[in-house]
């Protein structure tokens, strides 16, 4: 076992070729051996074993300096960086995150999870580099996936021009989480097929020399490239044809199936947690729409690379057809053009994760609510109970959506009302209109729901009414609410007020006025991070009177691989403390 | 005069290419009398009126739809489109705005003023189109200095596989606001120097038929290759090359001075307006930053391709060098760009519009604030005295940054604390620092500010120790604050706290709590929208006891065109206004 020795990237300097090649091949099998046991990244890390096992071998890390775009490409840079123990004994698997990490390791310049941000980081520490006057290479890693973000190409426009050192190592595996979109990855197809000689070059394009790597996952063409383009003195791309899944036959072939996974078994792959058999909102919003697309054939949904978020398997992209586009890993896109395909009277429905709307906030404002389009964007696992890498926090999206003008967002609490509203934002043509999905399972609170969000813009349901307190429970907490109002009548008996908010963007001046008849305290309570929330416009609308307002929700702050129970009793969201919190005011 | 017989496109459609020719000078002439006397952007519209001309001369607006990117083009598009009157009749100029305006015009789809979003939005538009069964062109009009922002690649990747009529004008002028940054311009020069006849060209390799136009300004060339694409049934890019400026002399030779001009004299290109002649916070920066790199050669000063926000005008980028860099439009890069320099031991400091940081979100919270780098962001002109165009309100910064963990938003109410802040964002090396920039002139108030920001974090100013009511003045109307409490003193009699918060991002709880002692009202003030905005964490924050809080700021809507002193006054922004409110709750 070579891997026993490697500690380090210099531990593998010493080895030969023929040793190099046995090294990736104990490297996959720790990878199998984790991932299979412990969930993670499969396919895009089998891929990279080879060129990483190069790189370190060629490079000089951590003076030359390899920046991994997304991070889930890099696991074999931890085994080869002195981490290899939380990959070889289980009781360790989770002393590493899975993306980079500058805590863990020299090795790591930034933490890294969303896509499309290497190329413009690592152009950053190659102009720190000579303003320093320092030597050493900049290496950016980045899939072809992520070629398609936006931010990906800002970064190699600049870095093209920085006239130094740079090169930027493209994996292109021909995958991206689902298959790839766009019109540049027939040029990646074409420089593949003519072993990169085709003239029509985008990266040539983009100012870049060029360097193609036939078999990226042959550790010997890998090496010959590396050395040629190291201290290179202007920025170069290295193009290396890999295979995602490459080793493990079953991630070859099903690579969108093992872009990801949960545990799994390694001679069937099939998962070995189960996550419940019951419902949920991906499956239950692709069929109705699914449904409804039979009807209309304007309707169409939207992705930006994550079409599962909202249960478009392969199967149902299929049967979607044309009323379905994939935009890569492109969120501004999709928000632009959902605006736009409102404006010329489509039906348009973007699904997306809380922690990827926010990279287009300005498409949000100006594309789309400036424009007041009737576009309709299903925001999923917006909670605290949802990821918790630091890089994928499902915690902001509220901050970011409720304070652009002409935008309504919704709060549902359970099925028939999510049911409806997605009817609505859908049939209606007034406004730009997103949906907060439920992320604490599918509840069915046997209510009839409005028709026309439309026609009670900004008005609160009241469930029950009582007195002296009133518990606004918004979206994903209205169930915190039903528990925190039923402590309060058990133990306390008082017969509180309890309230579904349904509209995080309006507040209902009316109610509130109304409840100072005989309340004296509202009590707040959202799923998200309550600095620039919903709260706090309950707390400024009652700011000049006598009523009380206590505001529930999570502390402004990057929280990591964290304990969702822990999280929440750290920040008094269990019914026991908020009902404690209430009774100390009253 | 051919002009006044074109009330509509179908009116040029009867003329005769030479007298197509005549009817370009006749605008051109137009919106030289309109612009020297009314200003606006000058170059971009000087060099796109052949086009226009030819455009809708082939097509058949608005059953083909041509969408503009910016807008800063789309002037003689509204002189064609029946909207002359505003460019002919002085009494009329302020009838249309300086941006597409769908309620100005059938021949307008969206409202646009952020760069990088006409390719996107067309592609929305022909996908509708497609759904709908409906025929027609669509266009998207985009120019050079447009294509460096990635919503515009995310939009050009897309759109090449529609698989269906779509056609991207380039309009190349070879600049952007000022000259163009990136690799891409590159392969555009060399498109330019070969006829279009290089076999490596960037839109060839997103996916594009192509075509290239020689001389861009010259009707007949432009028909011709407009009706060649007419009605085609795949994506294809039209790079026509034109001339900024065309038709000026002064703005031909004065490219970046004439992009955008306030009124002018047109035989000398000298303003004709006067704006003061005191000093102003761009200079005061660049002239500080300047001195700092002589001592400093890491300290670098970044644009995203607005360098005169901070100053940096032609000669000062020269006298910067190498520690200058322009992104060209591209925010993400920026940002990103920045924190890795930061990372990598340099100074970086990014100037930026408070319109404009909007466009990197998810960078800030990413790329920046998780990795805790040490960048220095100044956000200039954030205020509702700035920009009043719909598109460019400079009123939404204060909640998209002072909601995102370990950012430093700072709030400087004066030159020397501007001052103090700058050199301390620079020198530090524990925070991601971004500054508010005074909006509301250089004003002394002869303190001696604070040296490390650091050490007081979160803690606020308190300017005079009064009892019952305590005014908190954030950065730009710390000014009006103290209005506020003159006027208290004067009319009421009542000795009023004055504070000037400091921090955007922070909460100073012990203050605030102190102040419960001898204080029942607690006023905030802030130039900017108030939902999600400092005022109501400071609501947040009193909402559980008896002290009562007003916030003052700008309600949440998208405004255009607005009068400053009537926006003001809506929202109760005037020194009696505020006292009026004040006294009403005492």
């Amino acid at each position: 076992m070579y891997i026993e020795k490697v500690n380090a990237p210099a531990d593998l300097k010493v080895l030969r070729v023929d040793e190099l090649k046995t090294l990736s091949s104990e490297v996959r099998q720790l990878l199998l051996d984790k991932l299979s046991v412990h969930g993670g990244h499969v396919g895009p890390n089998l891929g990279m074993v080879e060129a990483t096992v190069a790189l370190h071998y060629v490079f000089q890390s951590p003076v030359d300096k390899i920046v991994y775009d997304v991070s889930h490409q890099s696991y074999a840079h931890k085994i080869l960086t002195g981490r290899k123990a939380a990959f070889m004994n289980a009781d360790e698997y989770d002393a590493v995150s899975g993306y980079s990490e500058p805590s863990e390791s020299e090795h790591d310049f930034f933490v890294i999870g969303h896509t499309s941000t290497s190329v413009s980081l690592a152009s950053g520490l190659a102009k720190a580099r000579d303003l320093k006057g320092e030597r050493g290479n900049v290496i950016a890693v980045i899939g072809d996936g992520s070629l398609s973000g936006g931010e990906a190409f800002e970064g190699l426009n600049v870095g093209a021009e920085l006239d130094t050192n740079f090169i930027v190592i493209v994996n292109d595996n021909q995958m991206s989480i689902a298959e790839n979109h766009g019109g540049l990855y027939r040029n990646l197809q074409l420089l593949r097929e003519t072993d990169g000689q085709a003239p029509c070059n985008y990266f040539k394009a983009m100012g870049y020399d060029y360097l193609y790597v036939k078999d990226g996952n042959d550790v010997e063409q890998l090496i010959e490239a590396f050395r040629q383009v190291k201290d290179i003195d202007h920025p170069v791309v290295v193009h290396i044809n890999t295979l995602k899944g490459k080793g493990y036959r079953l991630a070859e072939e099903q690579k969108e199936r093992f872009h990801y996974s949960a545990p799994f078994d390694l001679v069937t792959g099939a998962p070995t947690v189960s996550f419940g058999s019951g419902e949920d909102y991906a499956d239950l919003t692709a069929d109705y729409l699914l449904q409804e697309m039979k009807k209309d054939p304007t309707l169409v949904g939207i992705t930006a690379g994550t079409p599962t978020v909202f249960g478009f398997t392969a199967e149902r992209r299929e049967e979607a057809g044309r009323q379905f586009i994939d935009m890569g890993i492109a969120e501004e896109q999709a928000v632009a053009m959902a605006s736009a395909i409102a404006a010329g009277g489509g039906k348009p429905v973007f699904g997306v994760y809380s922690t990827f709307i926010q990279r287009a906030y300005d498409q949000l404002s100006q594309d789309l609510c400036i424009n007041r389009n009737p576009a309709l964007i299903l925001v999923f696992w917006g909670s605290l109970s949802s990821m918790n890498d630091v890089t994928h926090l499902c915690l902001f999206d509220i901050p970011l959506l409720c304070n652009i003008p002409n935008l309504v967002y919704l709060a549902p609490t359970c099925r028939e009302e999510y049911m409806a509203m997605l009817e609505w934002g859908i049939r209606q043509t007034e406004h730009p209109v997103a949906i907060r999905v439920p992320a604490n399972g599918v509840i069915n609170r046997n209510i009839i729901p409005e028709k026309d969000y439309g026609k009670t813009l900004n008005r609160y349901e009241v469930s029950h009414r009582g007195s002296r307190v009133a518990v606004l429970g918004l979206g994903s907490f209205y169930q915190l609410g039903e528990a925190v109002v039923a402590k309060l009548k058990e133990e306390k008996g008082i017969d509180a007020t309890l309230i579904s908010p349904r509209y995080i963007t309006g507040v209902d001046e009316v109610l509130l006025d109304d409840l100072k008849r005989d309340h004296t305290l509202v009590v707040t309570l959202e799923d998200g991070v309550l600095d620039g929330g919903f709260g706090e416009k309950i707390a400024r609308h009652y700011g000049p009177s006598d009523m009380k307002v206590l505001n529930f929700g999570v502390k402004k702050e990057f929280i990591d691989r964290y304990d969702v129970n822990e999280q929440l009793k750290k920040n008094h969201l269990t019914a026991p403390q908020i009902v404690e919190d209430i009774c100390r005011l009253l």
